[in-house]
């Protein structure tokens, strides 16, 4: 029997983590971090925080369900802080256990262990090819589907087991333009939809909305749309954008290059991930720079500051984050910002509270001082209601456990598949953190 | 002194119409229908409606405040029918008065003469270029400037008078990448801008949008990232769409091609907006067919169901509209749509409680029967806030009327317009449909 | 073992039906029909219409799963037409079987009955008392405990089974200051809660609003705060409310008395709901008076009509229902409606697109013509989130089943239940209509 | 010529201040802070800041307008910090001139003078009744007529001139049931419309809504229904509302008495309130106690904890304000909250998405603990649009100004206004921070 222990992310958008057991071993996906948990309370530095602190803030997953199991390994789906966020806090309960992923995931994994102040990991991480099949024990096997999401090197991952396979699908979309040119591999899908498929653990989050979601390409539309034309008139042009989201800031630089402008992205964790992108081919970052320490950044905003026709300034803070740049910016630091700069969102408002207030504070304190703002220049990461329909009639599965989503989402997945002819109760589990879902 | 008469559209989505006068000499610019207020109201034939009826039901606009002015002109920005759709019921008002626009634009206006069973419409009609300036009276002349929207032709027309420039906007979007070639003329905007444009009387549909409004290769590629992947694995295939959005149709019809489908428009209006935009050029039918008699509509909807992976059919009733062909397949007619066909809505919900309720029986229907629907691929074709602003910093007008909208969305132009160093009551000027605004 | 079937009412607000097995026998609950369901298509008339057509239209429950069941008994909640009105269709399915209710309930299913056109409904038809319990088999027994709801003599239904409770809420809230009297029944329901109930089987349309819903003195007191203030200065009042709502009827009749002005009901439905009360004695008509035939109809409003100050008119209409009186009026017939005129809406409007439109009508006409309108002088009669925490607390069932709702609604209910200490898939059961529910 | 300085409060809603100008001579109207413009900014406290910097940061208005003009007296309407509470920082630059309002609301500006902390404040402060006519030169004198809102005494201010009166409406509804027994003149209003009004100034903020605010006691009703019922039962009962809300601190206290159950208010600002209060004789604290210092509140919650089935808690809070008693009970201090409570918001989330984070933090924790939540037992302070037209029908002003909302709601309160007879621009004026209106 096949037992799926849906830890976490099952009632939220966040702090991933789910585990696959069979026959008494478990194979672990994810181990994420919930950042809105840690935001409403004050002076909580992860780093610093042990994990029985963070799991009661609800800020990382509760493990206790599967800490005492036979781990036999963990598998990263890909890099973003919600899915790798708790490694340092989560690995050391399952000393040597190795952890696999793609090789920008993997990275991304060091670079979180190496920051964490609190405890020690040890554990062997491995990277792995798409379409690799890494055996983890005699009856285990796990293997990374190529898939497109808002960070490189996103992978589907399925745990082959002698009863079927578990297809978790991590985040994802259906991108067949990507312009970095990942694509998701459809064969290898529709295969293992005929090898047959006994459970899908499929992401939740934009599964209400009735539509396909655009390609990555349309987003470098819509900044070109407005750069290449408009944009070229502009003096101070300033945009902001998720770090992580390398094929967006590959695009800006691109723009950047065809308007004579340089491409300056500004910010710690901007520097990281376009760094770790570079290493790995990822971006190129020709005629662009990255400033990362405090003394290079007041530098290089100075200088923009005084010839700002001739750049583009990428920051980080499209959501108002304290400490970010463009808040910093805001707040009358760094860069005397007014009614010569044009402000660019290439990102939603994440839909929280919290998150709105932050990016209320932001645009308001921009708007008094006479910025220019564009929104919305940007499309989602995430599969809709037609894309997972999709993902549905390729793989066929037997069984569904909807994941990452709070319950209304997970309850939108369970319709569609409703739709498809399963029936919720029979073969769709809808979940709880801390539950397990049994498969006959 | 300039006097504008908002006489309609300063109300509503709808039934435009404006007129300019100078010195006692009157230009009227577009004469629209309000297709909601007829529906309120059952067994309203508009063609067999005399005028004063239709004013009284809200549905064409009332122009007895210029009733007995000497009008020397009558312009048309666009061809759709909330610009054009009261030619039939108004001209008549104003006999020997000459009709302006541009080709598509008059092809069409001429098209609902014919069809207007009530009055004759003896007018004449010209056919303007883009650019050129055509003098109606000693005093006044009117241009029509390239603009986009989503139909072709679409016109800012421009009324010259010797205290300056009064610029109509119509209904416009700014598209650097429109499939099939269309542009801003951004130069001429500019120009004017620099003689010094006296009013602006722009558009307000969609000024709360703080973006800019995506290009329609946004669409295309919504629409090839659909049909050419997944759509290629489909069985039927139905693409809704405006029957005037020639654009929208010549990507659907070149999606048909590169998938070794045949395109079949079927309905009456597809079958009028291409064949005029065929005679002109402007759409290229080349593997696609247009039928729009009941028989022939009932017989290839035959052949179609029958081998529904050669076609990809076009149709009527985005709106859910009484009689439209979709509208008449869900209610079991013509063609026999199942769990077999994917209907794509390449098309927004119009915002209006009568639009909603038939869009929602239009898809409980299609529901019930197992259909497969994909929405929102589909892109507006009127500008956003920022474009608007764009637009602004172009003419740098001395005063504005906001036009085309209800009271909010004038208020929404009124705010951007402040943003922009006006203020309400001095130089922008929110009116409502009936009166004047006089400019000194 | 207790089986519930999930007939109708677990995927929409409408068309309940629910049937609870113990060992081979059935008890129905419960058997209403959709309007909205009847309205996306034209021309079906209910009354003329058989079982199996308005089954498919989605219009009346499909009861197979039960067909060849034995049936020893129909409950009947209380007399709304999601509730009872499919009697003359289902009904005829079970010859013989007895229909038990409370007198208001039953006297108003014989009114259903006596109007059906297609079939002849023979089942005796008994009038039950809040308390008493009847003995339906020799193994079951139903009971009606008192509630409130938004008509008289709403009652929960308790199916006794030798394993347990099965309690059916109906429509419910908890109203302890209702303006008639009516009270629910706590006691006995902590009595069930102390015997042990098995399963619930709640409402679920408002589970969704973290309140308390109001009192109907609440409506009464907003209607009283108009009318007896700022109403007695007006000319023509129309008040518009749900005809089977006979403590609203009750209050504006109050309340015409007390401004010196005659209640003047009319409309063929106020007149058949409110008559019914009368009889017994639910309903106090001192003052007013009900007119029904279309002639005596058109004579009541034009003598209104000629001396407004005289009268309160309460009118059905507040949804905008075709043929409705008050859409009658605002198309301009029976009654000169105008500046000089309020209509009072005391009632919502029910969130359904097709209701939003016929509303959106009925104002748009009314607004156009000059008519005052003041909404909302309305209290719901369903049950809010803390409402059926209370319930909970006080049954305490073994297991949940929710009801009357949509997906969204049942899933609202169901994380309410996890806050109280359920599970969904092991003590709360979210269902679809047709399946059935095990209780083990 | 009369001129109406729309100084602030016209594009928020938040800091109100008005000027009326009379042949050189000016009467201000309220001098109010905006709470929301110092959250977006920390370390600022406000009794420490000069006024340049907080006229900066939008927190207070910018009166340079009528710095220099010959000021002849200061109104307040009523007491809240919108409408008062930037006295101390703007009274000091108009010395000498006296202050007036009724008693309440003196009484609380004096405490805002004395808690100022920057400047010193030595204008004359008069305390007057309703009714009184106060002449503050030859040609101006003032009045302060009888209306009701969220605070006691609140008053609509009419400046009477030789051109006719200006009515500014302040905050207000018009309660007729309110439970302390306050009612709107309406007599005087009427009075006041015959009299002639030359120009009204109403407040804006609620026009929107189609229907008449409930009153005071409809809050009462929810509040008796929920805790004379089923709050008996409860164990820790915890109710928050607004500090000033003196009329529903009485219901929570005469609700609390007939329980059986001790109300205890904890805090300092609901101390001030019901302090001054009682003075006045405006509220009866019998069977109620309330602490204030540090110390005692630590006592007496812990008091309370272990006895908590004897008391009603009555705490600040309720918009999650950090340093509140709710707020800090919610982070762990104070009181050991959890399972066992119920907490009872009497009032609504503001709507700004600074109050909507801090209400979702408040709540999310609570949530956490295993708190039980009732929301919404809660009427609102202002008028609706249908209380709007029962005023300019009262009034029937010449002009009007719409006050004390931002741009959208000056826009709703307009198209009401045209609803009347009136037109924009013509005889009603939408303005704008820091303009004025020039009235003919």
């Amino acid at each position: 029997m096949i037992k799926i222990y849906t830890l976490s992310g099952y009632e939220e958008v966040g702090k991933n983590m789910t585990a696959v057991e069979y026959n008494g071993e478990v194979v672990i996906i994810d181990m994420g971090i919930r950042l809105d948990r840690v935001l409403i309370h004050e002076d909580v530095n992860i780093q610093q925080f042990p994990t029985k602190e963070l799991q009661k803030l609800g800020a990382i997953p509760d493990d206790s369900p599967i800490r005492n199991k036979k781990v036999v390994a963990i598998a990263f789906t890909h890099g973003h802080l919600d899915h790798i966020g708790a490694v340092g806090k989560l690995a050391p309960h399952y000393p040597d256990v190795p952890i696999y992923g793609t090789p920008y995931t993997i990275k991304l994994a060091k670079s979180e262990v190496k920051s964490e102040q609190y405890f020690e990991v040890k554990n062997p991480m491995y990277e792995t090819e798409y379409g690799e099949i890494v055996q983890v024990s005699e009856n285990l096997a796990i293997e990374f589907v190529q898939i497109t999401h808002s960070i490189p090197q996103a992978a589907i991952v399925v745990v082959h087991t002698p009863e079927g396979a578990v297809v978790h699908t991590g985040d994802f979309k259906f991108d067949n333009n990507s312009p970095l040119g990942e694509r998701p591999d459809y064969d290898r899908l529709k295969e293992l939809g005929k090898e047959g498929v006994k459970v899908l653990i499929p992401e939740s989050t934009r599964v209400a909305e009735p539509t396909k979601t655009p390609s990555e390409a349309v987003a470098q539309m819509l900044l070109e749309d407005f750069f290449l034309y408009e944009g070229m008139e502009s003096d101070g042009l300033i945009a902001t954008t998720f770090a992580s989201h390398i094929a967006r800031l590959q695009e800006l630089i691109w723009i950047a290059n065809r308007m004579g402008r340089q491409a300056v992205l500004v910010g710690r964790s901007l520097a990281k991930y376009t760094g770790i992108a570079k290493q790995l081919g990822l971006i190129k970052m020709k005629g662009a720079k990255a400033v990362r320490s405090p003394n290079a950044v007041r530098k290089v905003l100075k200088e923009v500051s005084q010839a700002r026709e001739n750049y583009l300034l990428i920051v980080t803070g499209h959501q108002g984050e304290p400490g970010a740049v463009l808040t910093r910016i805001a707040n009358g630091e760094l860069y005397d910002i007014g009614k010569r700069d044009t402000v660019v969102f290439s990102a939603g408002t994440i839909p929280n509270p919290l998150n709105r207030a932050q990016r209320y504070v932001l645009e308001t304190k921009l708007k008094m001082k006479g910025v220019r703002m564009i929104k919305d220049l940007h499309v989602s990461g995430h599969a809709s209601r037609e894309d997972h329909r999709y993902l549905l009639r390729m793989l066929n599965p037997e069984n569904i456990v909807p994941g990452h989503g709070d319950f209304r989402m997970l309850t939108y997945y369970a319709e569609l598949a409703e739709e498809e002819g399963y029936l919720i109760g029979r073969d769709v589990f809808v979940s709880r953190n801390g539950y397990t879902v049994d498969i006959k």
